[in-house]
């Protein structure tokens, strides 16, 4: 999906937080700042907003010298969602239907995107969890989703970020059960990038257990398949179904073509919550 | 004064607020804000922030086919103010110093600003009045201040916005009831820009009555001497005293080397909170 406007000022904002908070030198932040001016003006109208997003990350770790920024918020984040883990399949196993409350479950870990600076206290999460276990999800999307997956040999689930993933394995698990002869790949992004999970995240977390982790090649907080690796997009099309975790890979995916695409995520930005009809952090399961 | 990177990423997020509100196509809001990046990265980096705001309005009133698009809201706010008049000349006679208490009136009047998008409700008028008249204003500026008057026989008083100048007309009727032998300029912008102050809005509340109306030439949201009139170069390089009234005019002229010039302004980006070690609308007034 081509980014909007709203995105180029809100990615502008965010880099010079950024700038401000980790590079000390003035100047320097100055000119990290003017070059990431003049690529957002040379970009092409129809990239998405995590691939721009993906070029500022990069003139950020260049300036700060660090190919990791966020390596330390990633692990602290995975460690922590860990501790939940266990209460995490006891309110799934609490629920009429486990299965619902697995999607739900997943759904309320989007919450865990530091990007748009959001609050992440431990009570923050938990509120979210119990105002997304609260929320309808749409019972057409639901069935058809079950119904998919019933026909379906292949799996894809692809990540968003660290400490969410924790989230996403609850659901995976469920899936799992439900559905044992399902092969699953699990995808997270190439490199670093942002709070995004990378592989190591995923077997951190133990996700190998469930399902076979690949990743898509890149360092865009997405999944851009135009840019993403010819394995990576080799799963992806012959993937029965699949499901499209977070706002990025949403912005990414929109309109790509996959027959049994899911998208499955909290709506964050007023863009989208604009474009969709939303109320901030309300739980979205859409089938393209 | 150079802008700084949070002007930039705060001017774009204003622009795409009123590329929104104000062109109905999105192809041309998008063509809009794609210009205004790549004027943003063209720019010398010297360039003060009001020059840029400068640049970005022009763009803005050229999609828009309008070349003053603020005019009925100066209007407003220039009747809602002058009907305040009466009981603001009766604050400033109530205090035992009417001379600090029109001071402090005219930087009251400094919160009807309506770019960084305030509640300009009247209750908040009246709010930001009582709060400013409750500050101190620094007492050896004030005695270097009327020091300065008292030796001076031409003084300038460079205005700011619409509604804001009914106060600072109180504060130079203050002025003129102590110093009357003082010959007073009173200067507007030269062409329509937001919602600052032009010759128009001057004599339409009556400042004509206690100065001479002056504009400096150029459509920026300051008061860029590189830009000005010669005209108006002339009064400002000849003023023995000079009030520069808001932040934009701040911006523009601090460190410009007047040797009696006096900065009188409500603190309103945290850019500037931070520089001057200050809280949202506080209080300024800075002798350089």
């Amino acid at each position: 999906m081509q980014h909007s406007i709203d995105c180029l000022s809100c990615m502008l904002s965010q880099a010079v937080k950024s700038a401000k908070n980790h590079i000390p030198d003035e100047e320097e932040r100055k000119k990290l700042i003017r070059g990431i001016i003049a690529d957002m003006a040379s970009l092409d109208e129809s990239v998405t907003s995590p691939y721009i997003a993906g070029r500022i990350q990069a003139a950020l770790r260049k300036a700060m010298n660090d190919p990791d920024p966020y390596v330390q918020d990633k692990k602290y984040y995975n460690e922590e969602m860990l501790k939940l883990e266990d209460d995490l399949f006891k309110i799934r196993d609490s629920y009429e239907n486990p299965f619902a409350a697995g999607i739900k479950l997943a759904a309320s870990g989007n919450i865990i995107d530091f990007a748009p600076g959001y609050d992440l206290s431990r009570e923050k999460v938990m509120e979210i969890i119990d105002q997304t276990l609260a929320m309808d999800i749409p019972r057409d999307v639901l069935l058809s989703f079950q119904k998919d997956l019933k026909n379906a040999s292949t799996f894809l689930y692809l990540g968003d970020n660290a400490g969410e993933i924790v989230f996403d394995k609850i659901f995976i698990a469920t899936i799992k059960n439900y559905y044992p002869e399902l092969e699953i790949y699990f995808a997270t992004r190439g490199k670093p990038i942002l709070n995004d999970v990378t592989e190591e995240d995923a077997y951190i977390i133990g996700m190998d257990k469930f399902a076979r982790i690949i990743n898509n090649g890149t360092a865009i907080p997405g999944t851009d398949l135009s840019v993403c690796s010819s394995d990576f997009r080799k799963v992806f099309a012959d993937s029965d179904v699949i499901i499209s975790k977070g706002q990025g890979n949403f912005e990414t995916l929109y309109g790509s073509g996959h027959k049994n695409i899911y998208y499955l995520f909290l709506c964050k930005c007023s863009h989208f919550m604009e474009m969709l009809g939303a109320r901030q952090n309300d739980l979205m399961f859409i089938k393209e």
